[in-house]
């Protein structure tokens, strides 16, 4: 009720307000690999360790694919795989492109058509009207066939760009390029318009080969983009999306930097995990003393509010060892001291109950929005927590 | 559609999790004014200057009467006020019972049933069938009127308590009692059942002498509870609600402490006000240099993305200074890496336009719910910023 309020009120109130001029949005694309003019300047970091990000002419330079990939991504996986993909590649990237020297651009050599085409199958035998297929296609041509194993599925699913980019005097220019290709681990199909969905599932094995081969033909093929110098380094990343009902999105798997050239160097496999707790199933997880030391703190926090509706968590892992914790705490709606009572429990109980070497970060919902947050980063003593409240 | 999955999937995890032993809640409220037995803890404090919740016998005690007060919330005024009434006793007690000594409990002494006829207007010779006119009903009696101005108006909306407790050895006794009295600025009430909503304006004088008169009595009646003893201290605030459609709270315009018997002591007069940024109708604010600076900050961020949806601010004063802004920025869905420049940026301008000497508080919202927080308490010199993301 108090959001629905809120954006009712605000949108009526923002028409009101002076100064609208900077609104309009200039969607000229032929500035897509222009880097040597306009005004630039930067976002300001608000942490240690991340990228400020680039605007040019005191706008905000989005993506020219971003949309598209959304749009295969709601027919075909969960924005979980979205946000932890972009994510992921900006992890990657910081150990070739350093936050000091780099600033962050979303991607501007790939437009929404080439990435379309990219994400087809390559024409063949049994292509149909379908327009995805195409001679640059990265996804095998079709084999005809609908049965689940005898099918040839479609391996890429997402393609996401990001530049890296350096100033020099007053300009710009890109000092870098990051590609993240999404390979379906699952791919969901129908075998007629509307009809019911079947899947294929993806071996890892298959899923790296495919990868592999494509980040060779993507690194060609941005090497000869304008904009693009023979020494421009190109990392790409192959990341194994998560199935379309999963609560937690995918991880890299590997990733390689062609720093000239066509050659595309050697890969570095990376040995990250997700997992949601709790375990369901009896599934077993990735490490048992988490997933206790995280049952203990559930039950302790629920045994607070005769109402309490969930506790849920994604944890990552990295080499084994887990990195973070990120808690999700469904409640009804409280009153406001009650949510403050809660909060202060719940980080009593975060500190006594899990793992002090990971990023903790717990949010607490309802269906009327965030109640409070707490964070505790891995080597801090305390948490930070925030109760969102109202004047 | 990443809240709606995450939320369904929830439950049905939780249902499969163990240990819901302690999930039942006793609703016995035969134990409302029992101090003397129970195990007690606490919640643990979350930061400095804020009271500790009580649990008892592991369960969090909830107020008897808040239920109630909610129900008639959604009748006549908005969930704003509910909030700032709780957060603004809780201050105003903070003057009596320090966080030191006291510890934070529920209302336990007024039961729904004793709020409900506390609420009523008292009996009187226009008294129809209605259950809420009765011989306890602080509201004055009807006089058969029904005209805006002629009828006499229903002055107090929500009464709320709040209990301060004192540690003694392995028990706690109730140490102090704090109540505020909801009144209304403006009386929304319907001539028919289901017609038209028709609103008696209440001036400042009126609500004050009604809500002063009305302070007497409640005091006069909590002493006489059982577990009230005559020296308990017992806090009456006056909170003036906001107005049904206003997108802040309203303010406590005046406390007052008994400290003995029925006596109240003298009114100490608060000089608070809330206000929304940006104005709109011309309306002149408070302060023109916040509403300015306001404005700046919101005409910096509008221009960073092409759709940006609003920025509005909940503007909090005390004695005529700026205490602290909190400002929601309505965003459209964008991606992780978007959001994270975004909120760099938002932050950049937040430093060099907001004022320095009051707390700042900005949300990053979208339809799917909050996408990044950022905060700086008064007398901190940067933001702390989190952005929302996933694995």
């Amino acid at each position: 009720m108090k959001n629905i309020l809120k954006t009712g009120l605000v949108v009526s109130a923002i028409l009101l307000l002076a100064g609208c001029g900077k609104l309009s949005f200039d969607s000229d694309s032929s500035s897509t690999t222009s880097t040597k003019s306009g005004s630039y300047q930067t976002t300001g970091t608000a942490s240690d360790n991340t990228y400020q990000g680039v605007i040019k002419n005191g706008r905000y330079q989005v993506s020219k694919s971003r949309g598209l990939m959304l749009t295969n991504n709601n027919q075909n996986g969960n924005t979980y795989n979205v946000r932890s993909m972009e994510t992921g590649l900006q992890s990657i990237s910081q150990k070739e492109f350093s936050t000091d020297k780099y600033d962050f651009e979303e991607g501007q050599l790939l437009s929404t058509s080439t990435t379309r085409k990219w994400l087809g199958r390559q024409k063949g035998k049994y292509s149909k009207s379908s327009d995805t297929d195409n001679a640059l296609g990265l996804n095998p041509a079709s084999n005809g066939k609908t049965g689940e194993n005898s099918r040839t599925p479609i391996y890429l699913q997402q393609i996401l760009e990001q530049d890296y980019m350096v100033s020099s005097g007053s300009s710009m220019s890109l000092g870098g390029i990051s590609i993240g290709l999404g390979m379906n681990s699952v791919d969901y199909y129908t075998k007629t318009s509307y009809g019911a969905t079947y899947e294929t599932k993806i071996s890892d094995a298959d899923l790296m080969a495919q990868g592999k081969a494509m980040a060779k033909k993507v690194v060609a093929r941005i090497r000869k983009m304008k904009g693009v110098k023979s020494n421009t380094p190109i990392v790409v990343g192959i990341y194994k999306q998560a199935a379309q009902d999963s609560l937690v999105g995918g991880t890299y798997q590997s990733y390689v930097v062609s720093t000239s050239g066509d050659n595309i160097g050697s890969w570095h496999s990376m040995n990250e995990q997700n997992e949601v707790l709790p375990l369901v199933d009896g599934k077993k997880g990735i490490n048992s003393t988490v997933a206790n030391d995280f049952s203990n703190f559930s039950t302790q926090i629920r045994s607070f509010f005769p109402t309490l509706a969930g506790v849920t968590a994604q944890a990552h892992y990295e080499d084994g060892q887990l990195s973070g914790l990120k808690i999700t705490v469904n409640t009804q709606f409280y009153g406001q001291t009650e949510i403050n009572s809660f909060t202060q429990y719940v980080v009593t109980a975060a500190s006594k109950y899990l793992p002090s070497g990971a990023n903790i970060e717990i949010d607490v919902q309802s269906v009327q929005g965030m109640q409070a947050f707490a964070e505790r980063k891995t080597g801090e003593k305390s948490f930070y927590t925030h109760v969102f409240d109202s004047y």
